[in-house]
């Protein structure tokens, strides 16, 4: 453990220098290498910090991704809940799930994160995002011995992003005001398709 | 007809300012007011120009709604595919149609048209283009005399926004580099249930 002071992280007391850095130094590695190649002692070494003080101000991996990206919330939150339900089920699942966060009050993060994706300054963490924290469980989850599911979560990843844009950016009615029980009754199937359903 | 010379405006000598203008104010009374409440009439008065340089400099209203929104290409050249195929073909032909003509060279401008959409800054401009010049005739085709076919276009346009983005923005693969086909085989059924298909 190094020197920093331990149990203030949720004020910041001084120490937003080395928040700065470790998530400075994270950004730089996670779009250079992505998340899988980028480790936490890496990220460390390149803020100049103990590795112990990342987890202390970030928690995991996947969650200092979070905070480089600005996710509301943690990703895990969102995973466990596609753990839990059955495969002829996932398709509605992630549409309810994520359109339901979306008109929550974290819906204008998750527009900010988009816009920082579409931007298109930091192509390689939005690829990142999807593959290796996003999209990487449910991938695993439909892979079989002749597929290994990116084509079909990469399918999902178009559907999803592009209700967001339409429902949330653009606001295109009426399904901007759709119900959250019509949209998944729509667009459900779409994605129960494109991770289980035959693709021609 | 003004004063303005004419047959020159392919190299606009010293009438960039008037281009400009009209520019200007079209852009202006299309975010304002969207497509069909703007004449090419109030452009011109807004721009203090006869409305035949309007036409002599952009040609219809659709092409300055194009110029204002900097499309690559007159949206008629792809609404008149559309319009000629039968309407169990529609889905297929509209993704073979959209994704082939990102895939082009114009591919670029595409993604710029969709930066600008998604940043948000102008976003009647991005409903206007959707409900009044893209999807218009493709609604009018769907719509029945219970469900004028405002929702399953704007579905349509939430899954083509989304192929756009994950395949020419954040360039996730495999969707990225899929042939068309593959593309066509897998998202076209999307659509085609968007138009016509049972929505639940």
């Amino acid at each position: 453990m190094s020197g920093e002071p331990t149990g203030r992280s949720g004020r910041r007391p001084g120490n937003s220098g080395a928040r700065s850095a470790i998530l400075e130094a994270a950004r730089k590695l996670f779009g250079a290498n992505g998340f899988d190649r980028t480790s936490i002692r890496a990220v460390a070494g390149a803020a100049g910090v103990d590795p112990a003080l990342v987890h202390h101000y970030f928690g995991t991996k996947r969650q200092l991704f979070a905070a480089v990206i600005e996710l509301p919330i943690d990703p895990e939150v969102v995973l466990r809940v596609l753990d839990a339900v059955p495969l002829d089920e996932l398709g509605a699942t992630m549409v309810r799930t994520l359109v339901t966060l979306w008109d929550s009050e974290l819906g204008s993060s998750a527009v900010a994160v988009l816009r920082t994706l579409v931007a298109g300054t930091e192509p390689e963490l939005a690829r990142s995002f999807f593959v290796e924290v996003a999209l990487q469980r449910v991938r695993g989850r439909i892979a079989t011995a002749t597929d290994d599911g990116s084509g079909r979560v990469a399918l999902v990843a178009s559907q999803m992003l592009g209700v967001l844009t339409a429902r949330k950016v653009i606001a295109l009615e009426p399904l901007a005001s759709m119900p959250v029980a019509a949209v998944v009754a729509a667009v459900g199937p779409t994605v129960q398709r494109y991770l289980t359903g035959d693709l021609g």
